[in-house]
């Protein structure tokens, strides 16, 4: 009779999760020599647990089923809790196995105590301890089954119910419920063909697949604008596919987006509010006169939701006609640049290089204003973004992406600020191979927070408060950083440099890292 | 009148706290431009979070009060937590101010929205929310005294009081508590001078300074052996400091150090447990037939209790005489360390060249099994250790002491695998131009669990097992990665390398590096 790790990672790898990204100790260390017994799961080293927490998100949202993590207890599970933070917010479904003391241990309070329910109940969907050993398999189907919906479900395994004999097979025919889905489509119908303005605004899966283009029927049948979230999990775009307006990250910008409409239906997002408040500023971003319409206001939803929908709409509509019809869009890429290395620059060379079916993560911040309209007409390719506002996701979730799709080049788009959260994640690139290209928008600053000095009407910074928005005193050395963790990089300083590196990086396999010099946007 | 961010950095300066350790954000932005009108406070700018709750930790071991941290939102507490966990272990006075969305923009579940609240209860001893500007400073005022008990205060700022005016300085009158402290020192002393075999387990400041001292008293007056806990928050030791023994990481080796013990009186120390449990062996390390008596189980009562103890102790023991008092113990160093650099000969060099007044942290796991022989003899230091088992602590701790001690050498020995949680601590190292001399323990492995591996009775580890914990596949270059971050290093392969190094980063003003390769110990 296998012990409970080997019945554990068993359970898992039946239950269709064969990744896990580990950064395992002593309370985990059962589950480390299980591996062995169980060659179908393969195990990711991490430096550092916030890699493997947003490597398990990266995952996720490529691969369209969960990772697994591993993790140390309290303090292990709390350096994972921000990238689970932003997982959370993109809707990725991933299950944390967190390692525990024997349950006979903890009343003992000894060092590494702590209470893990508290954390992980605030980023997850489900949580459970396992107290018997003949569960700990059924728990962790359990918990794929619950991630499935989109969620993040944590187990705790104490370290004596891993070591223990007697790990059981887990039921079969546990799998994501179905019910019924309570929706007013006709009330929604209504509203888009009512003649009056109306944006569907997408969340979760309705920004990719077939999703979206069940979407982009309807808008065709009913005029509808496609609007989605300002910062969606996986959002598909590209020559040929459906184009969809972000919604902006600043207020005022996406008070102009909505100004005039007079119908929102949401389709697995949220209504729109800002990102931060702001003296004076309203927090809720629907315009007045404007109707809020929930068709599917829960993640899950999207996707079952939008299909019946577009049935019904286009019937109502009559069939398509022509001119209804996708316009096929041609590509068109800005030309390769020359001169001044620019955020601007640099994104006509990303626009102009970006490769067929490219996974582009996002954590550019500031630098990255011009990268949507500077890559809308390359090739098909998907789009990650930083879902939760906390900053250090992108290389980890670009590391995840590359272990979900090793044929699929990875570009993994950061801010240098953001950068120095989870560069662990290069070390992790380098030890797997991964096809991951990192560009560094190198502008010595926290950007944003210089916005946001201003944004927030905090009076004009004196010099103690600029200096703590500074990253130039001394110098982060990108090019030293990633050849520490055997990344290989080179640094550019003009617009022909990073052009020519970026498209060798991109053809060759494996990963790199280029440190593109900017000027600060703010 | 001041705006609530003034009057929070006034109420703090106010009550004695005037180090910040930061890594702010948007709803922190009007703190960030408060700092130029309150002066006195010093920001000191992390790049991560776990950094600026580490260097918190550290500063305050030394300087004995508290600093803050400020940190962004829950996620930024989040990153923060793991050193916070090692401090609350440590019972290290920190205040934490955590911004928070405005309160009006709560219940709108804004992408950073998260339970704060959960994640801060986890480690703190006293929590608040702000809900007006007038008491905001008074609130600050009240986080420290709360601190002041050695514990982890949170004060979490909605940022529309940081940006409302009307700010009021704090009440004066706030301090710590005093109260009647229960402990029958009757009982206690009857048990030391029973003649029965007895120790002392010295923790919280009863391991430094005049703690200590009384203990050692006590110790003479009636035979009582002097232990401290495995992971002291800060001991003092060197030539002329009363020597105290530490309690072993290993079970079995705890066993043999208390074997016979008939009596062992906690001092600000908890009865000792086992770090973990392992299948078939005691998690509760206290002896058959010994009895525990709690003299200070608290460690606020510990600093307290001793002098009114040694007084009655030695009063009933009568007059010290001369070969009662603290031997003068000669200055012993090791030679300086010829031909392999190992983690022995490496502990050797440290043991000839440590300075006076050095301020050791020490996160040298398996790679510091020498050290505690080789630098006894040393001249008078203090040992920071390991407190919560949460590792990424040592660069971070020993960034906050330099602060607090700028005119003391900080060594800090790491060893690679906790080196790379928190490494950002180098950049403010640099930035601060703050003494500290890093010694990374480079073996290229998680040389602690293949002890653990062991120790947890898996079964012969298997390849994949083994991989998981191997650090060299791609090697780790610290020399470039300090030198990114604006730390000046060298790489050293023998001891004679080893030794000229450090006597030259122990010389030189501002931080170092040396990366120490040494063959893993397990």
């Amino acid at each position: 009779m296998p012990n409970g790790a080997q019945s554990l990672i068993r359970g898992l790898v039946d239950a269709g999760v064969d990744v896990c990204f580990a950064n395992p100790g002593t309370s985990e260390m059962h589950f480390v020599a299980a591996l062995d017994d169980v060659p179908e799961m393969r195990p990711v080293l991490c430096l550092f647990e916030g890699v493997a927490t947003g490597a398990a998100d990266g995952y996720a949202r490529m691969a369209e089923r969960p990772a697994c993590t591993l993790l140390h207890l309290g303090p292990g599970l709390a350096n994972g809790l921000a990238n689970l933070h932003n997982a959370r917010r993109a809707h990725t479904p991933i299950v944390n196995l967190v390692g525990d003391h024997a349950l006979g241990h903890k009343p003992l309070d000894a060092p590494l105590e702590s209470d893990i329910d508290a954390l992980a109940g605030s980023v997850s969907g489900w949580v459970r301890r396992t107290r018997d050993v003949g569960e700990l398999a059924a728990d962790a189907a359990e918990a794929v089954a619950a991630a499935a919906e989109g969620r993040i479900a944590t187990l705790i395994v104490p370290a004596d119910i891993s070591w223990t004999d007697g790990g059981k097979a887990a039921p079969t025919g546990l799998g994501a419920p179905s019910g019924t889905i309570p929706c007013d489509i006709e009330a929604v119908t209504a509203a888009l063909t009512s003649g009056e303005p109306a944006a569907l605004l997408l969340g979760a899966d309705a920004t990719r697949g077939r999703g979206l283009e069940d979407a982009a029927r309807i808008a065709r049948a009913t005029g509808a604008r496609l609007l989605c979230e300002t910062f969606p999990a996986r959002l598909e775009r590209g020559a040929g596919v459906p184009e969809v307006e972000r919604l902006s990250y600043l207020g005022d910008a996406v008070a102009a987006q909505l100004a005039g409409l007079r119908h929102l239906v949401l389709v697995g997002a949220s209504s729109p509010v800002s990102f931060f408040a702001y003296p004076g500023k309203p927090g809720d971003l629907v315009p007045e006169g404007c109707q809020v319409h929930a068709l599917a206001p829960s993640p899950e939803q999207a996707a079952r939701v939008l299909p019946m929908f577009a049935r019904h709409v286009t019937r109502q509509a009559g069939p398509e006609t022509a001119t209804d019809a996708a316009p096929e869009a041609a590509p068109r890429r800005p030309a390769r640049p020359t001169g001044a290395l620019t955020a601007e620059s640099a994104a006509d060379a990303i626009g102009a290089l970006l490769p067929e079916g490219a996974i582009v993560v996002d954590e550019s911040n500031t630098s990255g204003l011009w990268l949507p309209g500077a890559t809308a007409g390359a090739p098909r390719h998907d789009w990650l973004t930083l879902t939760g506002g906390a900053i250090g996701q992108g290389m980890p979730l670009a590391t995840g992406a590359a272990v979900a799709c090793p044929r699929r080049p990875v570009l993994c788009l950061e801010s240098d600020g953001s950068a120095m959260y989870t560069m662990q994640a290069l070390w992790t690139q380098a030890r797997e191979n991964l096809n991951v290209t990192t560009v560094v928008f190198d502008n010595r600053s926290y950007a944003i927070l210089n916005l946001e000095l201003q944004q927030v009407g905090a009076a004009a910074a004196g010099e103690r408060a600029r200096d703590l928005l500074d990253l130039s005193r001394p110098e982060l050395d990108f090019v030293a950083l990633a050849g520490g963790m055997g990344v290989p990089a080179a640094k550019a300083t003009t617009a022909e440099e990073f052009t020519a590196q970026l498209e060798r990086a991109l053809a060759d396999p494996g990963p790199y890292l280029i440190d593109c010099v900017v000027p600060p946007m703010v």
